[in-house]
């Protein structure tokens, strides 16, 4: 396991991750870019009008890894929090960060999740762990 | 959007994919390594008696990806069904594939995601889909 400084560190070196939430009761995951600002993850929502309205408040959870498919080795983090939408001046200092939409697709809904909860782990082949 | 041939097609051409599903009433994602047998994704569950126990049967979503972070480009593919334990017979049968954990704290859990929906999505950078 992971310690919580690590995980920041890890979730502010990356640049793409997955978010998790309920949509119509099913769980969907999505990938997106993002960025840390503080404690919070900031991220645009390019998923339409019915993920938009999901993330406002909602309790979801974002997840980054780095896995080496080849040799079986990495780590993952997750992140859980409380979405919500920024408007006004938070937007307006947000916009200031280096978070463009990679999709021309994405729409204008700056979304933050707040992290309350933070967890990960590293991903060791059992072959290596077991020589370690 | 890509059809179901073409999401079946990515799917089977991946190794580690993300789980999304809820514990406790959260949503989580955790990253695992995966096989797919005809249109059903089998897992081994490392994540404890808790997570195996919140993946029988289930409603959860499999997510897979390939995104360029540098070129902005990629693909990501979600495929939603039934979670079930895969026990007798079937596990034995499942045990053929080449399906091993990569952790060495994984469980013995093996677990079958039946698909039911599928959807998926090529992502364009905004400056290459305006250019194309």
């Amino acid at each position: 396991m992971l310690s919580d400084a690590e995980c920041l560190a890890l979730l502010r070196g990356g640049a793409v991750g997955r978010i998790g939430l309920s949509v119509d009761a099913l769980p969907v995951v999505l990938p997106v870019n993002y960025v840390v600002d503080g404690d919070r993850i900031l991220l645009r929502s390019g998923f339409g009008t019915k993920l938009a309205a999901a993330l406002r408040n909602a309790v979801v959870c974002f997840e980054v890894d780095d896995i080496d498919e080849r040799h079986h080795i990495g780590w993952s983090v997750l992140a859980t929090g409380t979405a919500r939408e920024l408007v006004g001046g938070e937007a307006a200092r947000a916009a200031t960060l280096s978070l463009r939409p990679w999709a021309p697709d994405v729409g204008d809904h700056l979304i933050s999740i707040d992290v309350e909860l933070l967890s990960g782990r590293r991903i060791c082949a059992a072959r290596a762990a077991a020589t370690a």
